[in-house]
């Protein structure tokens, strides 16, 4: 799409050069050819080392950018990214090549695997499977019975994903009109899945808005789990039953998670952290250790807390 | 069913005229060809306005009723109407009018659309979709892999359902025993679902028990988030990921509920309120702000008990 | 599998006998031809009257097996079954048997029912039902869209299960190596559904690793629930909607779970036990009564608690 149109869709003024935009991205991770924002001031400092093409920004910031940089202003600019983001969306099918699938593998007649898709040698894809368009699958994989791999997701070698379990869905993202009407931020990044992950029952998790939401090697997920979008779960990290984590959290490695435990958003859990059930997180771990409560404490103080509370309830 | 039939089911004293009766519903809401109940002295005043054509009751409140209205007695209204259920109940298939599928619309090979169904224009319906008999769907409408739409529910314009979601799954209710087993209340409303919703996956959305549990326009919905039956979700709400709601509750208009928020049976939300994420919602919320905690509070009070426990533990 | 080649497997010294190993099982209930172990001193006492064949045990405790059973000595036993217990695993596919389906049954054409499965008289198993290998489905059972039922599970006469639920999936469990990495204890047992079950829609129920979970006559499961391997429901229990329980708890008769509430693993809740809402439980409750918070307490403590607490944020 071309910048001028670019401008038009998002009501901007249209400003330099009618370069060819191909696809979205994070300041940070943008290349040539995409198109980039800046909505919230804690990234500010990346507009002077982006490589996009564009960026959306407010006319107060447009000089950070480096020369070559073309900016498209708008006072809104997470509204602008998300009216665009619709332009950029890629339709469910996109390929008239036939799916490949590798020697050994065994797919249910009921299973569906859309053109451009990939799966690996001696994988089982049971019955009311979906593996979207240009989706990979490595070798040695089982998805269970109605498993639903969306578009350009990625599996890695010897993954078990039980029955039902959702990768890829839409990540959760809207801009707010100031009457309350939300507009949908297309989510069109991925899952990665790396190897020896095995995933249970009725998870979901959400592709990236940009990028990858990534599950690391070994990694080992109970059933009902929410994973949202662009979150890093680190290797060998163990997460119980309907544990939620909000988008953009990074876990270390051999992060544990007790059941029904949440963390919010954009936080960072250091390696070899250990979340007693139900824990909740509302800042980042820096420290590995065992926590529990919401707010999250140390779990001896947890412990020393609720001694203290069944004193106050006799007294 | 004739009124002596039923009567004879319940265990009820065949009262004066046999009149037909076509459905059960709410004294509220009940027409003339339905049966309603009397199980809780709170409905009592609704009694004198009923249009039912008959109402399961107390002896000792059947002289509230509206002349005209047959008095079904039963001093155990509740599990009467439990009993009853199961002959209004509507069977799984029930047409032979093969499904009307819209232009433009897109239905995978796998997915089953009952007979008596309706899709819109322009839809995707996708592998292992399933649509029940009477079904409505509007127009612009994408299902993703393996959701399902019971019969009878109505899906209005430019809706998207993410993977594995359940709408219109039986609501949760049955009359006990006295010896401690559950009698099942049939659930015969449905689930309607306005334009511009979005869901994501792994939710699920209960029918009524009677009319309809409403999801209103614009309202967006996460992953793996419960609503139970006869609930109301106000437009351009937000429910983030594993919120729960329990029968019967009423979210006003631009309600959030934050992660793993829930509330309790037959409240209602004020509009524009926001809840914190694992906030516990016991009460009707009258006014609109922000609140947080369980029991909830307002959330700067529990930021003020957060600090105070703080120094109780510290102490 | 002689005990040889298991020997060789975990790296324990063959010890005297070469007898034929079938399965594995627990020290109590293991049969000739079965292997077991002690990895938890808890069950030490079980030694003296095992009926397996063999057992794998550290060398200090090997004296106390009884004569006739043989040690297969490892410091790391739990360790040893895990990577054994993947030789005993059952291939998803294993019978040459066409399914048979009962009388008056109808099984909807996207359904898929592995050969060696049993379906009863007069079951409506809808589309994209999977039922596993030697799976038993008893008679008047409804299986709604997508429900998986993995393989050896088997379910009573008058039992529903909605759409999307997960009969069946591998239980959490993982013995884990010094450095961190987690060797799968592959589950092989089932799980049982009794008569006149009702399980609501996006639920998973693990299989046992050994023996069977359990679901007893006439319990009722809200949505979204999640049990672990090997935990026993009881009677008439009532399970609201996203429960989770951790595995090997067990639930005694008409017991209420209440919403989002959970349980710890290895516990015993006492007959006629009411947990409100969200209570988190991490002790065995051996005397009914009506119970809340996490940590638990009687349900009148719990209110009093939360008076005080309301007067500490006001002083």
């Amino acid at each position: 799409m071309k910048l001028n149109e670019i401008a038009s869709i998002i009501g901007s003024i249209v400003v330099s050069e009618n370069v060819e935009i191909f696809s979205m991205n994070t300041l940070k991770n943008a290349q040539a050819g995409e198109i980039s924002f800046l909505s919230d001031t804690k990234y500010e400092k990346e507009l002077s080392e982006t490589k996009a093409s564009a960026v959306i920004l407010p006319a107060s910031k447009a000089a950070l950018l480096p020369d070559g940089v073309v900016a498209l202003v708008s006072e809104e600019p997470y509204m602008a990214v998300a009216i665009l983001s619709k332009y950029f969306a890629k339709p469910i099918r996109s390929s008239e090549k036939a799916p490949q699938i590798g020697e050994g593998s065994v797919v249910y007649p009921t299973a569906h695997i859309e053109n451009g898709a990939t799966v690996g040698k001696n994988c089982t894809i049971m019955s009311g499977v979906y593996v979207g368009a240009e989706a990979v699958i490595g070798n040695n994989v089982t998805l269970y019975p109605n498993v639903c791999v969306y578009r350009d997701c990625i599996i890695g070698d010897s993954v078990a994903i039980h029955a039902g379990t959702v990768i890829g869905s839409d990540g959760f993202g809207y801009a707010h009109t100031k009457t309350g009407e939300h507009v949908k931020l297309y989510q069109n990044g991925n899952v990665v899945i790396e190897d020896d992950v095995e995933i249970g029952a009725n998870c979901t998790i959400d592709c990236a808005v940009f990028g990858s939401t990534v599950i690391k090697r070994g990694a080992k997920i109970d059933n009902l789990v929410q994973i949202g979008h662009n979150c890093v779960v680190g290797e060998y990290s163990i997460l119980v039953s309907q544990v939620g984590l909000a988008g953009s959290t990074t876990l270390g490695r051999n992060v544990v998670l007790g059941g029904q435990s949440a963390t919010a958003g954009h936080l960072s859990i250091a390696p070899f952290t250990t979340m007693a059930a139900r824990s909740g997180v509302t800042k980042s771990v820096t420290r590995g250790g065992v926590y529990s409560g919401f707010p999250l404490m140390e779990h001896k103080l947890w412990l020393k807390l609720q001694a203290k509370l069944a004193k106050i309830v006799q007294s």
